[in-house]
């Protein structure tokens, strides 16, 4: 696993690029910001290109893809729907290109080098303009039919409590329409970054989280839950979720994991928000391996 | 797969036991109440004897269980609570014996014979007098930390339309508290069989159920789920679900399976009530393979 490879996080708002072998050796690294397809994919060209030569390059993008095909296919995102990243950057770059959620590479970053070392079964999660879930089970990253769009479960809403309808275009009140960045910026009428920290929005906030996490935990049994994303830079929110997640178990699920070790059962990502571009990074080293 | 084994589907109300080599091949079948555990474990070893000798036994017990330790664990059902199930059976016919959740023994009885051929990625729900879920993942079958409880996640209850606040004693109104039979019986004063085709409860019951399996679809993304249990006997509760979920997703998740092809994509089992213990069969079948 000491292949030059390249590695990108393909995002809503910016693409993370970087080459290297592992997350203490990354040759290079580059930020571009999401704008129209041609754009964006043209400067992440650019930026290989002055790059030594990689053997291969690892994608994780937002969604939702069609994997097999290197597409990303009906994001509402201006521009973006249909669009053939992973063709684009294999023909300009004649390499080798491995393509996956943006979820799923993050997962496969912390599985590599991270919180989820050694587990066969755990579950990532990322909470920021959008919400989405990857991981491994039974030792595999999780594709299924297509793959899976955790932040649009349903969970309980009380209407009374909060009278916010949701904002997700496709659900309402699923998750994500209830507990993402923009659900708060329409909720409250402030970014996240502006809600002081005892702002009861918090408290909300970590009830849908607490939730959702409990439904995952009863769906797929996970070793270990690791939440990221954007919104969870507010440091209250996970030992807040950690807490809630337990109550609304009440004891159901007899492990000690949960029981007794809550703080370790549910944790932050450690390799933070470098996660899914080391996780890229381990994808393509991983097609390297098999194809020597 | 040809050898003579056996196979328990270990449940709340009944030990159905059998052994043969497949579906079409079952030598002897019988079912035990199921009472206090000894009385219960005494009967099915005494079956057991009077056949003829067996490679291995298949288990699938109601739960919790601890499957590498063999153990019925913190059930509520009075007496068997850390009830040592297959050591018990183990020792008393000197078998090899393999032990797993009723709900995915009856999942592999539907891969080896049934619904879920040839899937790596399927969910088997069960709805009946509790609620419970398995399946296979990656080509394996769901354990985890422990195994998966779906019948304890938390789906949208809406209290003015639906005031009766769930019977689950862990958790209210979660998903069985919601919509198992007891949750049916004690919200109607009915129990499912008496009522009427046209009663508003299984309206209500097809909308949760369609939460549920919305859920576990942007949860898992699975190629195929199959529905059994008691309650699915009512032959309209099927093509409801379907109809409901697939408006829940509401063309999110793009795939034909889902928008065009809903009735082979949510199915009833093809074993029927047999899939259980066809499924213990196969599991027992399995380890004689391994150990071959």
């Amino acid at each position: 696993m000491n292949q030059l490879v390249g590695g990108i996080e393909a995002g809503g708002t910016k693409f993370n690029c970087a080459i290297g072998t592992a997350p203490g050796d990354l040759r290079a690294e580059t930020r571009i910001a999401t704008t129209m397809p041609a754009e964006t994919i043209r400067a992440v060209i650019e930026f290989f290109r002055a790059q030594p030569r990689v053997d291969a390059i690892g994608i994780g993008s937002f969604g939702p893809i069609d994997r097999a095909r290197g597409l990303i296919t009906t994001t509402p995102k201006p521009g973006w729907a249909n669009t053939d990243l992973a063709g684009a950057i294999q023909r300009a770059l004649v390499v080798p290109v491995v393509f996956d959620t943006d979820v799923n590479i993050a997962a496969l970053g912390e599985h590599t080098w991270g919180a989820a070392r050694g587990l066969d079964n755990f579950i990532y999660l990322t909470i920021g303009t959008g919400i989405g879930g990857g991981g491994k089970i039974n030792g595999k990253l999780l594709h299924g039919l297509i793959h899976p769009e955790m932040g649009h479960i349903r969970i309980p809403h009380d209407w009374n409590d909060d009278p916010f309808p949701g904002c997700c275009p496709f659900h309402g009140d699923c998750l994500e329409g209830l507990a993402s960045g923009p659900a708060i910026e329409k909720r409250w009428g402030h970014h996240a970054e502006n809600l002081a920290r005892d702002h009861r929005a918090w408290k909300l906030q970590a009830r849908y989280l607490a939730h959702a996490l409990a439904n995952l935990i009863c769906a797929f049994s996970p070793e270990r839950i690791i939440v990221g994303g954007g919104l969870m830079q507010q440091i209250d929110l996970l030992p807040m979720i950690q807490t809630q997640t337990r109550e609304l178990l009440n004891g159901y699920i007899h492990a000690p994991e949960i029981l007794e070790r809550i703080a370790e059962y549910i944790v932050a990502p450690e390799l933070g928000n470098r996660a899914g571009v080391l996780g890229a990074i381990a994808l393509a080293q991983h097609i390297v391996a098999l194809k020597a």
